[in-house]
């Protein structure tokens, strides 16, 4: 096969907010090879990488994606890397481009599978696909009580780990978090796992965060995730020195395999956390997952958005069995809801697992696509170098 | 004052070639503040940081460049960290927002300049902007014999330093960049400096880039810039390890202070090389010089463009005497040399400096502009959401 079109779809709600929800919009990519297609889907600001798709040439190193991609060969899973060896050095300077890459890279697994009749997670040498604990994934409430609310209605539907992330976390006083961390404790009961999302509110501030360790001592949290910007490795370092109980999580920002192994080498991340709809695709998150089992700690993946993702971002461990939790969230938009026709549910078990089926194992809603679809056009010199593909 | 408004030129030559040469196209920004005009120079794929600037929210924390910039105060110099900050935080998940605001960052410093009747390095906080030594920077040849030529005529030009890079260096034998080297120190003379650029070939193969350390200290080079990805801490330091003559150079990747400071303080680098054009602006920059500073390394610029990028990135550390190298490119393309009205040549000591004149000193020949211009035109919603400005 040969990779003979690349489309790129923006969708979007109608109004999109300032909460930090990234279901809001969405940019996925179908790959079409002879008579397979394949979807993948970005977690990304969709206009500038569609214009890193169409980006013309600035020199060797700074190309755009779809000139490096468009008619390369794919017949084996040996492929993909090869192209994606060819993007980091062929598109190095073009910083959106692994952004952009990620949902294309993620539609050739996807179009491998369905050539082969075999899931993702069996073409990256996985013999099984285990059931994760899903984790409910949401965002603290404005008020302790608000955020104590969200808990029980998570554990009464019957989730058994709870994260809360961003909101008023980490803004205030240290007294306005640890309320905030006893209500969330309050709410899920005192069995629940609870996971603690700081968005990167601390910039580089160890202090800072090392002030709120106590209270997430106390509120029994599993992991603080993302308490500093995502290359903020001494700070990380520094954290996790004087953090033997909870555990630093970290990697989302991730746009390269290297980026995520820093973390884990040189930031101590007891949790490292990859989105492959950023990272470059499932391809890269795999290697970190390698990494991450070489190096004793445990590797998640980071969803915010649909169940596309979600299948992405799940098979790059799912064969590891004994990284049990999986990033799961609850509070999905229509766009990122309706947008594919399968949905991962949770089991008898109330686990998740990356499908048993051909592929990504989602398929996409095209009534749903058009629906949301954000008909967009780009020209340079008077010729159109994009415009919203037919959806055919 | 505020900033009133942005506008982005992207710039081309009519032909744009595969060599590794960031000179064939540009992406000049202008930033109005009531009666006040500022340029800066982004070094960056121009359409994708086109798309970046004008780009619709997709939530929170990320949004385009330009809705969180425009109608910002800027009084004096500590509204750019507080502007900066906003976009580090506001566009956290927009990949391409710092190169393109690199270029936005840098035309605020010119815009506080020319109010103020100041150069930007006297905003900086230094005293002097003290002459460096340029060293020209060029491509290996495709032969050794082209780039002995090469090294000939830099040095017949007065340089007293040369910076060889990129062609085929570490993509064929070992002896081919051996041979390679000799030819560059036997063209450049016995007492010049030997700068060698290996432009990322070698990934995170350190065995590959140890096997040409003793032919760079055959031929006295002063540093091995890139050897790995940018990203690759562990291979670099593990490089530095068992290079005690030759130091490692690195940082032009940089697209945030934090990443230049991981290439100091995990991958040991000796040289930092920052690109003013890429790193979020001059503020970022001047960051990491101090870091350099406190680490006893050197600061150097990183510049492949045009002198209004040049005169940008040699501010961070106009004032830092000791640090004395500068890259010069010596082979820019008609567009880049013709962007600017001034442009800075080498004194009678065969020095360059930051001019001492306000802003960053340096004046876009509109004209210039008007011939390279590439008309662009972003639609989304039917919404022409951006159009090539006009050139008033």
């Amino acid at each position: 096969m040969k990779i003979d079109a690349i489309d790129a779809f923006y969708l979007s709600m109608p109004k999109i907010t300032a909460e930090a929800d990234g279901s809001q919009d969405a940019l996925v990519m179908r790959v079409r090879c002879g008579r397979h297609t394949g979807w993948g889907e970005c977690e990304a600001s969709p206009l500038p990488s569609i214009a890193a798709l169409v980006a013309p040439m600035s020199h060797g190193a700074c190309r755009g994606v779809g000139q490096v991609v468009l008619g390369e060969r794919l017949e084996d899973p040996d492929d993909i890397p090869r192209i994606a060896g060819r993007v980091r050095y062929e598109c190095m300077d073009l910083l959106q481009a692994p952004h952009a890459f990620s949902g294309i890279e993620a539609a050739l697994w996807d179009v491998l599978g369905k050539a082969r009749s075999e899931p993702v997670w069996r073409l990256l040498g996985f013999q099984q696909s285990f059931g994760k604990s899903p984790y409910a994934s949401q965002l603290f409430g404005d008020t302790p009580q608000e955020t104590l609310e969200r808990g029980q209605a998570a554990a009464a539907a019957g989730y058994r780990a709870m994260k809360f992330g961003w909101g008023p976390f980490g803004k205030g006083e240290l007294g306005a978090d640890v309320d905030q961390l006893m209500a969330a404790r309050e709410g899920i009961g005192p069995d629940a796992t609870l996971l603690v999302d700081a968005g990167q509110i601390f910039g580089e501030d160890v202090a800072a965060a090392a002030r709120r360790l106590p209270a997430l001592e106390e509120a029994g949290a599993l992991w603080l995730e993302e308490p500093f910007a995502g290359h903020a490795l001494a700070a990380h370092a520094s954290l996790a020195a004087v953090s033997p109980k909870v555990g630093l999580a970290g990697g989302e920002a991730a746009h390269n395999e290297l980026m995520a192994r820093n973390l884990i080498d040189f930031g101590q991340v007891r949790f490292v956390q990859i989105d492959c709809g950023r990272i470059g695709g499932i391809g890269p998150a795999h290697a970190v997952a390698s990494h991450a089992v070489k190096k004793g700690i445990s590797y998640v993946n980071h969803t915010y958005t649909s169940h596309l993702a979600l299948s992405q971002s799940l098979q790059p461990y799912a064969g590891l069995a004994s990284h049990r939790l999986a990033e799961y969230p609850v509070t999905l938009k229509p766009l990122a809801h309706e947008l594919t026709v399968q949905h991962l549910d949770r089991d008898s078990h109330g686990e998740i697992r990356a499908p048993d089926a051909v592929g990504l194992g989602i398929d996409v809603d095209l009534k749903a696509v058009g629906r949301y679809l954000v008909e967009t056009e780009i020209a340079v010199k008077g010729r159109v170098v994009y415009r919203t593909p037919a959806l055919d």
